[in-house]
């Protein structure tokens, strides 16, 4: 039973690993999209907008390690929640991967236009958005209840960043109809970073269900 | 052994009537929002605004469901799909509703102008996405692979109908200043609409996992 047991966690530390380097990947590639987009560099998102499928493929066999965890080895209570933790945490990370296809996209259409502004509030709701990725990621590899709900905290200040690139670009619209078109993509752009943010959430909650086996989900009080 | 086996599948019986209860609930949410964009009933998108609660009641009901009938009956092999699946499902129905939300809300801001044009293909995006989370859902309680590859081929459509609102928008700001605003929010709702149709695929990917524990995913071949 020791030998089964423990043969149960190295896999589980491998669940573990593949997900954080499943999340690494998708941060670097969040990185190098917006510094791209800043940098005006098209191949740079060209690299980006087809480099989806490293990330496909964690995705795959993340869910196949899950499953096989799952279907051979009957864990129970705190392992169960793991395990479910990581198969909804390596669908919010997949997703955070096409987002990066999305904001690479919308990118490669701005830089077809001059541009309509210097990039200030964009950049840092990237940043801001990765580092919400990577602390929800640590909080799961830890079990860090504490840095989940500052993750959850964080989620207002993208918000926040979101409209006010709204309301500055919508200025610009209206003031000068050659910006009408890359200021849309711009404001798309934010809404994919608000979203990454949205999955960065969705991880946090699910660690902190994980490791006290509460919901704190639709509960508005993180 | 019978009897616990029967128990099992009352279960999870149970847990494929709430998740169908709730799926109809957020289709439901999506026409009551489209009826009332286009009707002008400011009443009504206030009350799909508000209304999100009983989803997310379902949404934490379903996920204890689920994790008890891991926890607690160690299912195995197609058993275990179906749970999983029904874990992932009901997070993608969730999101539906959040994005009825999100439609009112940009629905409301967009009545507080005139009308720019007659909404023609926004109500088509609509019905389209209703059917395929509908045709979704009863893929997966059927275990109906055929209709759950159906569902992945609308998706294009869906894309098509999108390109052409922003397409028709796009052509209306540029020629009207007083257009610009409102038709962002129209943009938003068709970007909604579409994220919509985005689960549904996610729903069909799992039933096709589920019956024929086949990854489709990421293969570019439904």
């Amino acid at each position: 039973v020791d030998t089964h047991h423990r043969r149960f966690q190295d896999d589980l530390d491998q669940l573990k690993g593949r997900l954080l380097e499943m999340g690494g990947l998708a941060e670097e590639r969040l990185l190098s999209v917006i510094r791209a987009l800043v940098g005006r560099d098209t191949e740079g998102l060209a690299r980006v907008a087809s480099g989806d499928e490293p990330l496909n493929a964690l995705h795959r066999e993340i869910d196949d390690r899950a499953f096989k965890l799952l279907a051979l080895q009957q864990p129970l209570a705190a392992d169960l929640r793991t395990i479910v933790a990581a198969v909804k945490i390596n669908t919010d990370i997949e997703r955070i991967g096409d987002l990066a296809v999305n904001i690479a996209e919308a990118s490669s259409r701005y830089l077809t236009h001059p541009p309509v502004k210097d990039l200030v509030d964009i950049p840092l709701m990237g940043d801001l958005a990765q580092k919400m990725v990577q602390d929800a990621l640590d909080a799961f590899v830890r079990g860090d209840q504490d840095l989940a709900r500052d993750v959850l905290n964080r989620d207002d200040q993208l918000d926040g960043l979101k409209s006010r690139v709204f309301r500055d670009l919508l200025g610009l619209m209206l003031t000068d109809q050659a910006k009408v078109k890359p200021s849309l993509d711009l404001i798309l752009i934010s809404r994919h970073l608000e979203r990454i943010g949205d999955h960065a959430t969705n991880i946090a909650e699910d660690v902190i269900f994980m490791v006290s086996a509460l919901d704190v989900r639709h509960t508005g009080a993180p």
